[in-house]
């Protein structure tokens, strides 16, 4: 941020009163700029069928991370909740129709200013359809998840997690609700041969 | 938002190409300037002993709802993980030492593009004290808790849904996760005598 989106004159960074860290202060009008983390929100769209469970994956037509997989997700808008977003970009992504079930992941990116929410679904009908920022869309049993072409950490660890509490059902339990702190980053494109 | 946060020349409302709803575009270096919901994050400081629970309050010392009680909480930081946050904003606002729990309530304020969350937490000692946004911080036991001047929606699910789950606790549960959507506004203060 460079200029006062107010006012236009340029801004600088300093301590308001009252405050105790650098803010982006107009030097003309005296507006704060705030800037603060931002919600990502998506689902596990799941089909069941005679005991067998599949999970919906889209492959990214969009950088970051272009050609890897990862669950229905994007920003959370103005004016909508974590479950309209939700359900909103499930739709956008891979053109699928969900029932959305609790909020089952919420996951701390301090790094880059983030926190991932995942909320449990199911796929109301197999009508689905990569949108404009997926390549493909494909439902993956628990066996055949790509987990070395997976797009970032948090999609990695709400899939991880989600076939943990599967073992935990079979053995009578329900699904959780499940907060980590994610600091590790996805190895880069040419680490993976290593 | 009037002018270009990186360029200063002015802005217009336009749906970029690929996107499905209006957004500040730069009439000059075409930025996008995307706006997006905030967090805001708390916690329910409690100290129990003897059998009696008491819950800290913090009385605004600032705008909006002046002179009405909160929850200590306000809005996550860059850099930071919604517990961390959490524990920042009761130690600034009521001065308060909290050993933090589980997150309790996640709210959504579609309205004013706000998610609350709050977190469970246990007072580490009595050394609490107001802050620069707190007229004064108090311990409130649930028959004394101030319903009627309580200053936002959120903080009086939140003190609900608390003691509701303490009924449960004496019945041999445990405290939930609770996620709602708040639609309501708290009465204007010339309501209130109604
Ligand atoms: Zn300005
Ligand atoms: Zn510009």
């Amino acid at each position: 941020m460079k200029f006062c989106s107010e006012c236009a004159s340029p801004v600088s960074l300093s301590i308001p009163a009252g405050d105790n860290r650098p803010r982006y202060v107009c030097t003309s009008c005296a507006a704060i700029h705030y800037q603060n983390p931002k919600m990502v929100l998506g689902s596990i769209p799941v089909w069941e069928r005679d005991g067998e469970l599949k999970v919906l994956l889209c492959k990214r037509a969009i950088e970051p991370r272009y050609g890897y997989w990862t669950l229905p997700a994007g920003f959370m808008e103005n004016n909508e909740t974590t479950a309209e977003a939700a359900i909103r970009e499930t739709q956008e992504e891979a053109g699928a129709n969900i029932k959305l079930g609790n909020l089952f992941t919420l996951l701390n990116v301090a790094r880059v200013h983030q926190v991932h929410m995942f909320y449990l679904a199911e796929l109301v009908d197999l009508d689905f359809a990569p949108g404009e920022e997926s390549l493909e869309v494909q439902l993956f049993s628990e066996r055949d998840i790509p987990w070395s072409e997976l797009a970032f950490p948090t999609i990695q660890t709400t899939l991880e997690l989600f076939f943990a509490d599967r073992v935990k059902i079979r053995e009578g339990g329900s699904y959780g609700f499940h907060t980590q702190d994610i600091n590790r980053t996805m190895r880069a494109e040419g680490e993976e041969a290593k």
